[in-house]
């Protein structure tokens, strides 16, 4: 805690993409970003709405598995959490009877109690993301959507759950009828959200393949988001998280078929429709083409798995091609 | 958090020794103690003026090194903490830059999460204790000396200094010119002291060798605490924390030369004169019997260091042996 804090966003430089993201997809596709753009120019705006509070810590899933994905020290497998990671402390908290359902690893418990330390001085959670970044030697500039509480919530055939009782505690199995964000009418997007989307120097917006109801749709229910990306004069593109009706992780196409009625990279377009120019579809979905474009948006087919830097890489280069040509 | 709370103190036997403690020599000596008597018939009042919050944590150095010693999850060689411990979490936090001057280790830490979360439910710090205790069936009664905050504040030549600022981060190198306890005159005994000293059922009451200024004091301090000692028909022994004139841990002997002038069994005996009517001395100094009994105690002269289990329950035995002859 003593050194001094990293200059203000106001001093960085023009932001040139700007990404909603969640997490383990959206992640991937910003690592492949930062290789294509400079990385001071891009600006990410993360998903809070998982944000919860564990043993008194303060989890921010998505902005934690952007910053180890960034630093390179997210495990490849589990999808959340650090890579190497020993559970010791987790291990003797359940010897004392205590909660362990949400695992926190011992490495990871230090970023949430340095968290907790920094946000008890008073600082929002946009400063402290930022602090964490500078710390971290991530040049990006990652921007909760709001330093506000937003509380994701699901109305499901089991009552209604927080997020992280649906996604952890119950494993994604109730049947859920409806998605709300507890909060959000009161919450304002984080300092540099708006000023990002409104900028001039910004050459597209990109949605990240995240989950459209748990990632993205809280960023876009913020307050003037939404109007933002209609008023920008960037085309606003989106990837598809769902690839042969399948999504690569968690439960988007479970979640389309229960509130859309079906699961494909159709209905995330059609999601999109009001707000989005360009939709990126996967190549396994190129039947789906024609079908897309009638919604009123270009179609880019492409390969979007992402298994290796290297496909993020290939990912993110045809993305700023295409925002970029020439 | 789903098992229901341990008896409380009411439904337990009564009590037959009561002891003082701080932390690692009154933990070896209380640990000795319950081989000789009934666990259940043992209180042990714990110091709680080095009790500090750190990384938002409530740490309670004396009742833990009680707890880890009683359950045998004491490291042996440290004087504090958890035996076979990492330390994965306190690396991370140190590559943040956040505080890594007081180190808990990874199982460690697990104990004060949990505390906190028991503490955030509105219980004071004795009924934690209990439940921790029932936890990890240790059968012996543990009372913090008291609910309320009570801080040890050492005025040194560099200055006035918390306990840990003192102890772990200045390493006991300033010389202290006086010791008091902030929140002392607010604070009272911890529901079960009080009755504990003041039952008829008790056959002694025994100051363990702790240090009696950072240690002893403390508990003394604490409104009726002295006075009870001085009630009690059961004769009140100390067992010298001064053997040779050192300190076998901590800053005992210092802080003796540096208050008292002089660092040996004598300067504590002296101090201890009118709230003591037994005096254990080591075998070592034996030569100060007499000077000792001249200050008005009785002297009982054995073996008091510790450095075996069996060494524990042999001094143990001895204290039994001579409070409950026959």
């Amino acid at each position: 805690m003593s050194e001094p804090p990293p200059a203000p966003l106001a001093a960085r430089a023009s932001p040139r993409l700007v990404a909603l993201s969640g997490g383990v997809g959206g992640a991937k596709l910003v690592d492949g970003l930062r290789h294509v753009y400079p990385p001071h120019e891009l600006v990410v705006v993360a998903n809070t709405g998982d944000d919860f509070e564990h043993l008194g810590l303060p989890i921010s899933p998505d902005l934690d598995t952007l910053v180890y994905t960034l630093c390179g020290l997210a495990d490849p497998q589990r999808g959340w959490g650090r890579a190497e990671e020993t559970w010791a402390c987790m291990e003797a908290l359940a010897a004392l009877g205590g909660p362990d359902w949400f695992r926190l690893g011992d490495r990871d418990l230090a970023l949430h109690l340095w968290r907790r330390e920094r946000l008890r001085t008073g600082l929002p959670l946009s400063s402290v993301t930022r602090e964490l970044c500078a710390r971290l030697a991530i040049p990006l500039t990652i921007l909760p959507m709001t330093d506000e509480r937003v509380a994701t919530m699901l109305d499901t055939d089991e009552g209604t759950l927080g997020f992280q009782e649906y996604f952890v505690h119950r494993r994604c199995a109730p049947r859920v009828r409806r998605i709300f964000f507890e909060g959000v009418d009161e919450a304002r997007p984080a300092p540099g959200v708006a000023e990002a989307l409104a900028s001039e120097a910004v050459s597209g917006i990109v949605i990240c393949p995240s989950n459209p109801y748990l990632s993205i749709d809280p960023i876009l229910a913020i307050a003037g988001i939404r109007d933002a990306l209609g008023r920008s004069r960037a085309p606003v593109l989106a990837v598809s998280p769902i690839v042969a009706g399948e999504a690569l992780k968690g439960p988007a196409a479970k979640l389309l078929r229960e509130l859309s009625g079906a699961s494909s990279a159709y209905e995330v377009a059609r999601r999109y429709a009001a707000l989005i120019d360009i939709f990126v579809l996967d190549v396994r979905d190129q039947g789906l083409r024609t079908q897309i474009e009638a919604l009123g948006m270009e179609v880019l087919v492409t390969d979007t798995v992402m298994h290796t830097a290297e496909d993020r890489r290939r990912l993110a280069a045809v993305l700023r091609g295409h925002l970029e040509p020439g």
